[in-house]
């Protein structure tokens, strides 16, 4: 496998991502969008620049008070991260799937 | 405020619940609808029961292996736990905001 932060789900023949590092991506994301440094955003979070970094590269399992503080301070909430994540996620899904179906063609083209 | 657990973020002017919160309302409804007791599902993620119930109420901030596990369990993934626990977000936040309205449009009737 060539992530190892990766887990087996057992309905989707897919391996999905951890949570904290879609959520880690996700306010990287945001941040770099606003065009601001560690520093900014984890001041107005509360938070250090470095535990915003750990958080963003999803090294650290951040409490849901800190998700609230460092979304608010993005000035997103949780149901808008929450959705963009799933988002995400679905559009991961499907472009895995075509790559299978895609495979299973050339394989079936091969047979 | 009625409730001790919620946060206010900057951006919308309602209240909105902690993840974990949301994350074991879901966890608990997914275990109810199979007709599963905690020993259940926890025995198949590989958990105490004591650690499921916690995680099911919000107490414990269960970390991202944690919660493949328990979803693995139930037999789902993280994509539809987060797109369930979104929908469940904006339906919410809809509630509230007829609520809100209906609540202003009796304070301009009374004016």
């Amino acid at each position: 496998m060539a992530e190892s932060t990766v887990t087996a789900p057992r309905k989707s023949q897919l391996p999905e991502p951890l949570w904290r590092h879609l959520l880690g991506d996700n306010l990287r994301r945001l941040r770099h969008e606003r065009g601001e440094t560690l520093g900014e955003t984890a001041t107005r979070a509360g938070v250090s620049p470095q535990y915003l970094s750990e958080m963003e590269r999803g090294r650290k399992e951040p409490s849901s008070e800190m998700i609230a503080a460092v979304a608010g301070a993005l000035d997103t909430t949780l149901v808008d991260l929450t959705l963009d994540i799933a988002e995400r996620l679905i559009t991961t899904r499907k472009t895995a799937s075509v790559r299978l179906s895609a495979n299973q063609s050339n394989f079936a083209l091969a047979a």
